[in-house]
């Protein structure tokens, strides 16, 4: 154990900091930096070294992975003042587990390759709990060969880490697993509404859905009318799971990536307006199958 | 066999046709009608009675079962001239399979019990194929004391009967689900799309989809891209299947019954729309997984 | 003045309240009902008959106006069974200026028709102040001899009398009008909003819209940002003006006009779901220009 | 004449060309530079001096206007490899009359003051038939101090100036206005397409909405159904006039500004969505106004 060479992670908040405790569980010496200080005092207590910078991170650890909110912050932590970039060692593996525009993951694998080292982009599906039970699904962009290398780090923090192309895939095919998932979960919520309203009993409804063609995740796993289902968030006021706000962002990824690629996604636009109003309307952070509730108000004079 | 009760087929169009001929098949003497002669000729040759009205089959047959293409044609049938209400006898049960909006086969089963009988509403799921084959599923609404006496009828046509609630939720439980299934087919071609023009290899991204939280039957049974899977109408080049403009006449019910009851289905409003330039793009008589070509043409200078 | 010949009035509602009174001032005896007792006390000691039915109106007079909120209920007060056409007299003249679905209006006016009597469709744009000032806009489908004998009394109760073409045209101009005039104000709205965020000065803003391609009703005469404009309901809190929930009502004649004649309308759909919503946001009231304030809201967390 | 000190122009295309020929008119000597020679052809005939990189014009011009097609290529033009920001003079004043992200914009504007030279965004409004009569509309973002000087040229080209604010509220207002325009313009077909297929002569309807609350330039200056006016692209087979294309281009810009300022566009959206698929319909050069024809094609069996 103690042979093995220190991981970078840049990052640690909600999600990263459970994923850099299990890449800890797993031996690996952790060299950690976050914007907040007061992030990375736990770290120190578990002998992880913390670092002023990006830079320093990339300057001890040939291996880093960064998970971080947006767009910007993954270009400042790359290409900034005190980015990674500034002192990155050749052939270092630097992995991205941010959910980003895919176009931002293709351009800081260009810089990343002219300094000589490998990017690779690798978002996550799963929240704050499966990131501490270390069964994170990885979507993976990026050179094939070194894909053996991301996994033998990734598998310590996900269950199933599966290869998808070249840069920028592995952003792609989460921010389309997240657009077809805000698109069948409002769906399933318009369709038990309106079934609801036209006399039908939910558990029924839902019943003959999950034997039919409407068939959908969100139905038959993750229905989002309260006492159809019990451990989901309907069940509990729509607490915890993945929230509103939280979709609104994918939504608005995925939104972008078709806008510059001129791809037509009539109810993705639709879904990510939704979403963006529920968030005015205080659902910003009850989970997204809310928008059931959201369109369950009756008009009230 | 011979002792089996005739029963009333008004209807006898691409759904009703292979119906009835199950009917027929299981024993029961048909006592038949349809608008047009030519399609009640080849039943006269399997032994069926042909009547001149609908009024003349109710006077023979007090099980009767309707199958009609739209709301004015279900009124004229039942309420019309020379409808069944005109001779229908007391203790009379009245199956109507037609898809209709749901205050239509409310307003039917009205006038109907005023006559002393009994109106169920019974539409159906599974298009020709599974007509002919007697594996349709029928979602029926009505009282629940007669739902044993129609499920007679039904099973010889079909293979998973429902029974769903008062009379209407039979019509409601059919919309809401292709109201889901369309709003998910178009999810599912936009998530698609975009995924493949970001670089995604398709049959790879169909798999990403259905082991997460995108997944749903139009992803993982019917899914619309070619090349994706075999035995459906994408490799067929969408021939066969559930024509678009069958589709967008669902969806135009439910639009409907969302607007009497004040329900707001914002993508179950926008799948119609779509599905309706698709009728006037050329796309109507195309399975409607053709969404996919539709949404997947690229600009033209 | 005394010679004038009676004129039925049936519908005393907000709207038909002041219409009916213009009536009076002008010097015709008014024959009234309304469902509601009460409201017709007022015309009592106005010096108007009140009967007991709407077939006890149609007795007495040859020309009547209707004025009632819905489809159902004009459709109860012609047909129904103490309706007009139990003791309409040949050759009377009845006009409808409910807003109802035009193929509504083309069911009654065939009905009407079989009864030797004619039938005018009149709905009005201008609320209730213009209904008590006397300047109404009708606007009039119907055989288009008769529109001179309409005009008689309409012009005592509106400044403006359009002649639309056949029966069922005063309607479809009338909800053309209105799903044009809601997609503007959404849109005059999002525009506004958006480019507040960008950073523009809402009044700089309107102004430049209105001297360009953008110009609109909504943005030009009845601007929905406040502080834009005076005297108009965005000024005052969005009191006053044209209900949110009479224009969702007017959005669904528009979307069911549009389903029944396949005719495609994706933003008049949208639109229709907005006001739905807003409807069950606590909107219903307010008048419909308040989507800017619906759309304003910024996230809370 | 003589006396006037030279203007920079760079992007000589079809907009760039005329605008910059204006110039040359108003005496201005004009040192230009195209991303393609033969666009700079033309100049060098009528004495302009043709350079080989936006740097070369920044050398030798502090008076510069740039016409560009998009984002990336401003980027590109001021700070590439041989952008204008390697020569710069301080004390330059750069206009940017492309029209591109207003964040973008910002983003140039501060790389300008860097170099302690000053940055304008000024857009146009206005076709190429405007460009050539020199009576387009510029809105311009920017320093206040800076506007006079800003005019003087630009009154060359055009015959409206508005000063809007800060940098970027140029291209805010434009494209604000431009997705107003586009929502109207689809709400004006959907309502002429509606109101035509429930009976309404197309001319009388536009003079309806027109005296109405309906009424906006869509209908009133630019109405987009064949017949109702003349003079404008409807009334030629939908040639001239702003290209779907374009459109198509500006409700990008427009959506991407919104969601990263998390402003909910539900019209705006949809009327993007609507623009793109009918660029793949094979209407991308074809004029805006063709949504009329977009949405009026019938059913096709």
């Amino acid at each position: 154990m103690a042979s093995k060479t220190p991981v970078g992670f840049i990052g640690l908040g909600n999600m990263g900091n459970p994923m850099a405790k299990n890449l800890v569980k797993h031996g690996y010496p952790v060299i950690a930096y976050d914007v907040f200080p007061e992030a990375c005092k736990e770290f120190q207590d578990l002998g992880a070294q913390v670092m002023d910078s990006p830079a320093d991170v990339a300057e001890r650890a040939d291996r880093i992975i960064t998970m971080l909110p947006s767009s910007p912050n993954a270009k400042e932590v790359y290409t900034g003042a005190n980015g990674i970039l500034k002192k990155v060692k050749k052939g270092s593996l630097l992995i991205d587990s941010s959910t980003i525009d895919p176009a931002v993951s293709k351009e800081l694998a260009k810089a990343v390759e002219k300094m000589g080292a490998v990017f690779m982009d690798a978002p996550v599906s799963g929240g704050v709990g499966a990131a501490r039970a270390g069964n994170l699904t990885f979507m993976v962009g990026g050179v094939e060969q070194e894909f053996d290398a991301a996994k033998e780090l990734l598998t310590c923090m996900g269950s199933n880490v599966v290869y998808c192309g070249e840069v920028g895939t592995g952003q792609a095919a989460k921010i389309c697993n997240n657009m077809l998932l805000a698109i069948s979960m409002i769906g399933t919520a318009e369709a038990m509404n309106l079934g609801i309203r036209l006399g039908l009993d939910p558990k029924l409804l839902a019943k003959i859905l999950n034997m039919s063609s409407g068939r959908c995740w969100s139905s038959d796993t993750y229905n989002p009318v309260p006492g159809v289902m019990e451990g989901v968030p309907s069940a509990n006021n729509y607490q915890g799971g993945f929230g509103t706000t939280l979709m609104a962002k994918d939504l608005g990824l995925a939104q972008i990536s078709a806008t510059n690629t001129k791809t037509p996604v009539p109810l993705g636009s639709q879904a990510h307006q939704i979403y963006r109003m529920m968030c005015a309307k205080g659902y910003a952070l009850k989970d997204f199958s809310a928008v059931f509730q959201f369109l369950r108000e009756e008009e009230t004079l």
